[in-house]
């Protein structure tokens, strides 16, 4: 069974719903490594704004009545967020800091709860110590763990390894060379890592 | 059961592999409407050069990636085209001129088929010829048809309309008032269909 990288970004709710997806997905999912990266130098490096992408279009306000649609089919608690795209950069590092740790996807899915469910800004350092304290962690220690040179730059090259792997939006899978776009993908992705062997 | 209107792109590639999904559940579907619109004016209403949009670009590579996948999963002939986009004006005329024609439905696969699993370039009129001959239908009286001004205004009234409806990439798919984009969100838009009636 070929690992499944999943490749995620805190302020994409389809990232969300991917990893509402994969968590209760999990017992029967082959190896999946969490990966946060961020989209936004990406989207940048092609000269997009990420911010003001999409803003007041026509696809932006599919985007959210899909997401509505999408959370309910797969029973996932779902609010529009005051704030989008909102700054995941120190959940990110976060989860960078952290990634062989047992509670690192219980972690992920209560930051992306806050922004998606809860209504909360996770920008705010507040809501992450909530977070962490909520799940009983050494709050402070974990969060300057995540400020430290070495995890900034280990984010840096997360994002710079999904560029180079063709990673153009979120949430993205990788099963060996094979790349997979959207949570749409995820089903393919798995099945990809279930049925195909890597040489 | 609502109605389902397929509003499908002769240029889109993921526009072939909807129809061909659609064509082979027809049988147990809900009634659709199949309506051609082109894409391209709604892109350049958004500043986008359609032809260069994703030119050259990771998201251009993995969208061939994707949709040669998508045609083995579901089992539909795919050749990545020579030209691309290609003009499927001609094409989009032909079927806004017959839309109660019982032939539609083969026709527009016909095109699609062309496109992108013969590598023929459907902007030709020999083309169009081609495949309206081989279907035992009247060519030179309909592609006449085709080239009327009552046709031509209604094809951009059909993107018009398209556009009005908050449609902004091709496959979509419409059930009342709900929108759904893309070929991954056939099945969502066919269980809306069924399970949803407008008052």
């Amino acid at each position: 069974m070929t690992p499944v990288t999943f490749w995620f970004e805190f302020s994409s709710p389809y990232s969300y719903i991917a990893a509402e997806r994969l968590r209760a997905a999990h017992l029967h999912a082959p190896q999946v490594n969490w990966r946060p990266f961020l989209l936004g130098p990406i989207l940048k490096a092609k000269g997009h704004d990420p911010a003001a992408f999409d803003e007041g279009s026509p696809k932006r306000a599919y985007m959210w009545r899909d997401v509505e649609r999408l959370a309910e089919k797969f029973a996932i608690p779902f609010e529009r967020p005051r704030i989008f795209p909102q700054n995941g950069l120190m959940a990110a590092r976060i989860a960078t800091a952290f990634p062989n740790e047992r509670w690192l996807v219980d972690f992920v899915c209560a930051v992306f709860h806050a922004a998606f469910a809860h209504g909360h800004d996770i920008a705010e350092v507040e809501t992450l110590h909530d977070i962490l304290d909520g799940m009983g962690l050494p709050t402070e220690g974990l969060i300057e763990e995540a400020e430290q040179p070495g995890t900034k730059k280990a984010l840096r090259d997360a994002t710079a390894e999904a560029q180079s792997l063709g990673i153009f939006g979120a949430p993205s899978f990788t099963v060996g060379h094979e790349l997979f776009w959207g949570q749409d993908r995820l089903d393919d992705a798995l099945d990809w890592a279930r049925h195909i062997h890597l040489p």
